[in-house]
């Protein structure tokens, strides 16, 4: 067992899940109950705040509010979308982060994203390794994207999955429910892979699903679009519903939205998304001459805590914590992963520990034997791994009728 | 009490809402109940579905559907917009109901829908009566606009702002995430009236609400619109949410859209809404120079049935049944309203009746002194309205994680 003592500190960072605050719950219930952590704090915005000197002193929280942001969606500390520079161009920023935990006596750090927080996670564990600086550095999943390597799955991912194939089934009843011919594209984030669309087929699994659905791992052909559309058309009578994820791109890269013109870059260089269901509804209109209403879930898939599954949000909560334990055991350079095992048939989850490496920048997609043949639906193999995911309710519990969220006092630990 | 004895049939009409099933059940079930009542029908689409001789036979469900109904979104026989013809113009529609209705012997006719289906609903029951023909016609309200005249509120508006006010409190957590400039533009429908945008404020309340709520009651001024916002802009830090009714106009009359280009129009004549909060997102990017994102409900706020309120789903039901019992007892020619009424200083609802004339084509804003000064907030009268209503959850029961939908068998009547 480790015996380093010193104070720990969680950042959070990329696009909010209805989980994260779980996870960061996890963490901060877990690190307060741990004898080798002196304090325990929440940096204000990622890494952003760290460098900044700017945490919250999670000493000061009620423990009642810490358990509320289990059903708190997005993250209460505040999240961040900012790219590290690379260590051999510029080590200033590496070096602040050293000077601020040398500062506060942080030796326990938990960074909890998607792909490219573990990446800075990795790199930042590896700076302090090479100063001679003790710190144990541990990642904790987080995307609604469910696209990190090794791990069956992402904690996230199941409530957008829930809210996704959810919401499909009821606009499957409200879209229907004329005699008149309408086609609706409805838009799902996913940027190379199709994960949360392929959500979508769920609600084809209990009757209420999608004509068509298309993922990112099948390259787009607007002809071939134009021909399904057209066949469902005939088949179901003028009403057709289409799962569209806002990454499908042609076989020359290009997404939907720069068929049509130019699309900026963020500040990872990634491409930003959006407006593929509209910019398809404007040429299906033009083609086939029908109604065409384009909807997008928007930021609604990833923050509707209210259809948050229970299996999930217990998962990242556990993950929080679990890392946690393995930091205090002297576990660093690792991010806890999901390994799925089975007990008497039924879906069990099981912790495992996953070397940074393996998942900093890697992606994971939906495999092509998962996706039907014609290229526009999901086998069974997929309903078979969501399905357990998305089980069991867990909503914030209700005041006058509305959720009542973790209201945490968000104390600034005073600068040194 | 009244011995006519025949068949009954309901029809659906306009927008669909997360409880109009629920108004179906409660006609259906209590109709299969009464003993005037023969057979039950449900009119396949509305209006045309009695013109077409396409409806169901309600006799041949199983109860336990029928029950099911209560808690499944949009309606499943089928609605329809479809505007009969003046009665002065050409009355070939209204003699063909009558020889349907002659044929099939039907006695009792319950019509569910908004103001536009009180007003046929209203026609069609007077051209009966001019032409000798004994039938009782009852109106059940239903809405999400919540703008009928003289009922306290209509069916299927609790749970639409229930979605409304939940999304808002999930979607701040969300824009609110990072530290950069972000405004957030939340498009919510209503055509002409402002209850449902109104809805957001309820999300205000428990303190997590938009910034400014703009409602088509007041006149919509562009040069006021881009001060309010860049004013709570340099106020909250860069991060502004703006909840903005689909209906919002200018004080010469025009909608949003039409401020940039010209816009289409269904078949009562209403201009086709939609698009005002991306013509506004485009607008503030442009003279503002921030990130602006237009988010839109769509149809998700009206058949998000995951979100029912509860007392909104058995008010609904009970509609159902109260314009059943009305019409067995002989009434005709009224839709079923709600007052409020108060029992140990808690909200209690009355069913009462109102003439389908004074509800035909009026239409109920929200009074203006519910409305801030500034325009851009409602009062605590408005709260205290609206809170009562959006009391308990109803969801439809799980099955696999996901809601279980009735399932009718929809046999269609012989056609005689």
């Amino acid at each position: 067992m480790n015996k380093l003592k010193g104070a720990a500190i969680i950042g959070q960072s990329g696009g909010p899940t209805s989980v994260i605050n779980a996870s960061a719950a996890g963490v901060f219930i877990e690190a307060l109950q741990q004898e080798n952590i002196t304090r325990v704090y929440g940096a204000c915005h990622g890494i952003k705040g760290i460098l900044n000197e700017e945490f919250y002193d999670i000493n000061e929280e009620d423990m009642k509010e810490l358990e509320l942001l289990k059903t708190t969606p997005s993250s209460s500390i505040g999240s961040v979308r900012y790219k590290m520079k690379n260590l051999a161009d510029d080590d200033s920023e590496y070096k602040r982060l050293l000077e601020v935990f040398k500062k506060y006596n942080i030796r326990y750090f938990f960074y909890n994203g998607g792909n490219d927080s573990m990446d800075t996670c990795n790199k930042v564990s590896k700076f302090f390794k090479d100063s001679g600086y003790e710190c144990f550095c541990m990642g904790v999943p987080k995307t609604i994207d469910n696209d990190l390597a090794v791990t069956d799955h992402c904690p996230g991912y199941a409530s957008a999955a829930k809210y996704v194939a959810t919401s499909f089934m009821e606009l499957k009843c409200d879209a229907t429910v004329y005699d008149t011919p309408m086609v609706s594209i409805v838009e799902v984030m996913g940027r190379n892979a199709g994960w949360l669309t392929a959500a979508a087929s769920l609600a084809c699994y209990k009757g209420y699903g999608p004509d068509l659905i298309y993922l990112p791992e099948i390259p787009f052909d607007l002809d071939k679009f134009y021909a399904d559309v057209e066949k469902k058309f005939k088949e179901n009578n003028g009403k057709v519903i289409i799962a569209v994820s806002e990454g499908v791109k042609t076989k020359d890269g290009k997404y939907v939205p720069e068929l049509v013109s130019d699309i900026a870059v963020d500040a990872f260089g990634h491409k930003q998304m959006g407006g593929t269901a509209s910019v398809l509804a404007d040429l299906l209109k033009n083609k086939l001459n029908v109604k065409v209403r384009p909807i997008e879930f928007s930021l609604l898939q990833r923050c509707a805590q209210h259809l948050a599954s229970k299996v999930d949000v217990e998962e990242a909560f556990q993950a929080g914590r679990e890392a946690v334990k393995a930091a205090c055991e002297g576990v660093t350079d690792y991010m806890i992963g999901f390994k799925r095992t089975k007990r008497c048939g039924r879906y069990k989850c099981e912790y495992i520990r996953v070397p940074l490496e393996e998942v900093a920048n890697a992606e994971k997609k939906v495999p092509l034997e998962w996706i039907t043949p014609d290229g526009t639906g999901l086998t069974q193999d997929y309903i078979d791994y969501a399905l357990p995911l998305i089980q069991g309710d867990c909503k914030a519990p209700l005041e006058d009728g509305l959720p009542r969220f973790a209201k945490l006092k968000k104390v600034f630990v005073k600068k040194l």
